[in-house]
């Protein structure tokens, strides 16, 4: 499995768990969480988490820079403008050049503004950003995404901090089997069955925050959720079995006894 | 984690996944897969794995029940007599008290019998044996099997051999609300996500066979296993979020930038 | 189709949808929604119905004998020897001889018992009666009661009330492929296509009350079940299209203009 | 019932399905299969369907204009332009005004391409057609479709000639709790009960093909079908039961015999 790495932009990550920063009870808890979940890259709602103000506590102190890979995104962007805007002054003030693009489209549904998406993926690209890109599960425009130099993925498995799961696998699966850079899954893990389900459809990794702030005892979860990626991902290697619609004996009758 | 332990007939367990001896290429193959499951118990169908015959090659060879607990099971056994009578001679021949009682019905399902597999457990149970059960996923006959004796309750996901995961998640979930002994899904697991379900729905641990050994690569499936019945643990333990129908977004708006 | 119909013990109906005969606000409503529902068969709790207080509303002054067939059944018996006492009395008061037998565990899940409603079985048919079953989805105990002589076999869709669907197709489908009586969903149709869902299944009619009794309009929803069991019928002969991953346009091209 | 009548355009329907005119093994088999489904609108694709040649079996001999809405689609086209261009010779040749527009991305999934029919549909309307729009299941989509002036919104619920029924309900109920024109599942549709879920849902209405021009016997389905419309719209209007975890009896206990 040592060789079974995941390259984005360049990188190589043993991990193919991302996870967020958002709705924890302290940055202290988050970084407790990350180590347990293994994580590589943590995802940071540039709008949302404390990294410049030195009097109050900052992520940056708990969930070290140089241990996991930032991965600034645009939650709470309506527009391309605005989602543009925001990572290039996140650029100015910290270096980032790989980013989450999200562009949302209402608050109900938090679900992503797919044209206003791809016209902000293309003027981040043409301004030199390695984007990821936060998108529904429509394979044609998980096409276009691709097309138009993103360097990941990322589908919604269903809601924003929804927790219902993978809605629709087959979908999943088709861009999955369209894609050339690795595929996220992004959004509506609620459990660990989840993040298997995504892993063993063929996706390169999983995003994820609510399941495991959310949870009980998110540090646990996050355990968990390590296993349930590697779990995922092994049994993709692994080739399952075939489906059938009667009963097989585990073995021919042979009569020892 | 490492006070969660799976106690049957009075016996600790660390691994919360069986595995069988059947199908496998090889018992050397079988060995390999039982190491990466990280099992401690293996179950064994009396009438088709070679036990005794010191000409072919025996499973004791390769998986050494120093090791292993050897779970003999009744695989073949259509009837309480025959049966009763198989784990009696595996008995005088082996020594094994503690057994996996299975009574089909017809070849076509192998669903259990239950009313012969009832009868078969008083018998045994009044004969001195502990009896770990396969059982229909049928919450009132899981109850009475627990109420003559049985120390685990096995409950089928889907037919054996299938492949096609937990049919009935609701049956599931009241036999292990209702049980004081384990649980443990038997049978219908086809990869990761299946087993770390079962687990999910708060069962005590998982049996499979067919999963592994028809995995185009057993070994890893093997390892996949492991990892999925730990997530699904671990999940459970953790406490999943709650389901929500509308999205949420990862945390407050803060508004940093 | 209007030779489609459905022999129980020696009778004809055209109408596959049996309703019940408890939850209604009233006898009336009751009257109302089975001429909606198109039903020739009523099921009534011998327990719970008004048949004989004249000082009150009696059922068979709404629903008349003389155009329904009534079919009593036990509900509220936990025992064998209770459901046969039950039905024994209502024979003799009146004059029942087909009837529905039901034996149930506990109040929590209102599973049926097996084991008692098997012994049920065989006792009411050794004495005259001809009895449509209640039982768990296990094809097994369904052919049971089938080899001791019930006319038709009511396996539970989900629990009784709980508006659940068809929780184990795969079983329904098996014990239909296993039957030469009448198979018959009862329990757990929560809205018309868990109906539809039954008789594509294959199933030769469904029976059910709360989904009728407690939906908003009780009237409305009956004529909605009715052409559920009608579409589900239908399709069922009509013999579906097979299922395709991918899309399939729907005609030769061609281009005429 | 009688007032329950879908809107589209200004006409009023009684018949809430919509069938194809391809596939069929005839236009006489498409014309009995219209009948019995009880529609009152067919869709047309303009580049496969003959209307013109005279020498050949036409549509309109079969299934007549002056009873049947003929709903002109752009089935084949693959740009925005190519499906305009198509609609508006079709204007030209048969006057029609009311037009179903799809334009596809590619051979494999037929997926709608988003992008591309977002913009047919705003020329398609500042050209005075009154646009019926095939479109993902993307609630944001359907949004703007609606805002740009479509005059129904048709989703898919599953690949085109899938019969894979609706892949995401939660998408296609959210399309319809934010719609103020009519919603109408297009495509996926595989057999009656995939219908009235589609009804159930609070769809307006549906439109298939495949599912009926495929069955063994297209009439026969194309009666389902007719049932499976009603039913579920019967279902949604009549507010259906609340789901329960636990059984619940049909009627308080009161004991009578």
């Amino acid at each position: 499995m040592t060789d079974d790495t995941l390259k984005i932009a360049g990188r190589e990550y043993t991990s193919r768990l991302i996870i967020g920063t958002g709705k924890y009870k302290s940055y202290a808890q988050n970084a407790e969480a990350a180590r347990a979940a293994g994580a590589e890259m943590v995802t940071v709602a540039l709008r949302r988490v404390n990294l410049s103000n030195p009097d109050e506590d900052r992520l940056q102190d708990h969930v070290s820079p140089d241990k996991y890979t930032y991965l600034p995104n645009t939650a709470g962007c309506f527009t391309a403008d605005d989602a543009v805007r925001t990572l290039r002054l996140a650029r100015e003030a910290g270096g980032w050049d790989l980013v989450k693009l999200e562009v949302l489209s209402d608050q109900k549904t938090l679900y992503p503004d797919m044209e206003e998406t791809l016209s902000a993926a293309k003027a981040l690209i043409a301004d030199g950003f390695q984007v990821m890109v936060y998108c529904s599960d429509d394979p044609v425009y998980a096409k276009k995404l691709e097309d138009v130099g993103c360097c990941a993925i990322m589908p919604l498995g269903s809601l924003i901090g929804s927790g219902l799961g993978i809605q629709n696998p087959l979908n999943i699966r088709l861009i999955v089997e369209n894609a050339r850079v690795p595929v996220i899954v992004d959004a509506g893990v609620g459990t660990a069955s989840d993040a298997a389900i995504a892993m063993e459809l063929g996706c390169d990794g999983v995003l994820m925050n609510t399941a495991i702030a959310e949870a009980k005892d998110p540090v646990r979860m996050a355990r968990a959720m390590k296993h349930a990626v590697l779990a995922g991902r092994e049994a993709y290697l692994a080739g399952r079995m075939g489906r059938k619609r009667y009963a097989d004996p585990s073995s021919p009758l042979a009569g020892l006894i």
